[in-house]
């Protein structure tokens, strides 16, 4: 069994009321590939630039992170400045630089196209549906989207949607892609648009899981220490897709736990900047915290 | 076991994207009251104008609530005005008048001083200590509280803590409390003013139980109807402590079985105008949407 990501790879630099990073590893195909390597290989297909440092590449493959889909390109990496509120749960972006991220038209290597579970990080409808297309009938495969696609780029999402498995957004995202107020509302509305599976990320509030044979809600890990949410939703998709790769089956109990597993590596990404405490973590500290969870949320 | 509430009974005029109510009846002792109701009996403790209807009583009474503590003076009853957001997270007031409520000195009735539950609704945090000196030593007892209290009569709030068992507050509430800017930690350091437990409202996003043995989150019940939320927060404290009265012991166990029955009986109280739903609601419907809330919770 293994997993695909294809997504950003960036230089991002993160301003919070903890401190500022300067250019530090990120993405969402970074923070995807280190939380789902805490349960199987992953494969990544990405682009970067030229200045793309050597030791980058060794902190991924180190962590079992298959990068013979990551593109170098003369030029720059993909940067991203941003500055978050005082009580983190929202940023504003001070500058994005596409760099080769810009043209990006993501090439699967042909060892890759039957890989059975994939995930298509936040980006351009039309770009997701190319990889897809590449792809031998994945067994699941997720996508993730933002406003900025629900607004400008609707027709090529609602495609996509008729031809996926299941589909990540946040809750804002959900009630702007359905038009409905209410948010159990707009996850039922959104099954109707073609996943089986809809989950809703609320930030600290955890997330909603929307499906044809059960919804479920599940409250984020009680962590005292953010310091940097970036990665968070990447994070939790990489937990998730990773838990759910290794398990025998795509079944109503795995897809809970995987639920779990991803709200545990997204509340880890958040305690550090960057990836540096995704990067650092390990599966004990992974069972530690799904242990916690659990009992966080057990009504006995 | 019996239970009491003290807090204040209102007529109140509310606007919602659903539509407006005008000069209904409110206020926190009456959705404490018609919540609790439904598990056991409650003594309530206010007090109305002589333009309170016979019929507002009789409603009260069939359900159980004993009225022998409701206080009616010559004047008007407290009138509340309110408009909500259109997604009914905020609200505006528009108009309040405290009439009779504003020089409210609750006088417990010597029949009532020994009743075992006691909820001090919201309200300036002397009268509710004064409360408290009346009551023989109640086995649990559990306040609410508002910003205005916690900004402008913080030592008497912080004196009423220290005497307590149990503290209901929303998100905010506990952070401007405790000066912390993270929930968990507001939370904990809540618990370090004295109350043995501490619920925090955190509206469509459940709640989250801070205590020194456990902390708990539970999701708020999935409905897709809310039309007026008034009143949820005080029918969330009747249900949870009409529970707690009946059960035969304030465990852990009991606690978060009392927290599930409190969310649901403030599910039932939002998907109607001022009391509607919440009065006509029985102990079928209560189990049934108990028996909902846990699945839609439960891992497995």
């Amino acid at each position: 069994m293994s997993l695909l990501v294809v997504g950003s790879t960036a230089f991002d630099t993160v301003e919070t009321p903890h401190g500022k990073a300067v250019d530090c590893l990120g993405g969402s195909s970074t923070y995807f590939g280190l939380a789902a390597r805490l349960f199987a290989p992953v494969r990544l297909v990405s682009v970067v630039g030229a200045d793309f440092p050597p030791a980058h590449r060794q902190l991924l493959e180190s962590r079992g992170v298959d990068l013979a889909g990551l593109e170098q390109k003369p030029g720059k990496t993909f940067r991203w400045h941003g500055r978050y509120s005082a009580d983190m749960n929202s940023r504003d972006t001070l500058d994005v630089q596409l760099n080769t991220f810009g043209d990006f038209r993501p090439m699967v290597p042909a060892a890759y196209r039957d890989t059975p579970f994939v995930f298509l990080a936040n980006g351009s409808p039309s770009t997701q549906r190319s990889v897809l297309e590449q792809m031998a009938r994945p067994k699941f495969c997720v996508a993730d989207t933002m406003d900025l696609w629900i607004e400008r780029e609707r027709d090529g999402l609602l495609d996509l949607l008729r031809r996926i498995d299941g589909l990540i957004v946040n809750d804002g995202e959900v009630k702007q892609l359905t038009g409905k107020t209410n948010l159990i509302q707009a996850g039922r509305a959104c099954l109707q648009l073609g996943p089986k599976l809809v989950i809703v990320k609320k930030g600290e509030h955890g997330c909603f899981v929307f499906s044809n044979f059960f919804h479920y809600a599940l409250p984020a890990y009680p962590t005292e220490a953010v310091v940097d949410p970036t990665g968070a939703g990447d994070s939790f998709a990489g937990g998730f897709m990773g838990y759910l790769a290794t398990s025998d089956s795509v079944s109503l109990w795995n897809m809970k736990r995987a639920v779990a597993y991803g709200t545990v590596t997204a509340s880890l990404t958040v305690e550090g900047f960057g990836v540096e405490r995704i990067a650092a973590a390990d599966r004990n500290v992974v069972e530690r915290r799904f242990h916690e969870l659990q009992q966080f949320v057990s009504g006995s």
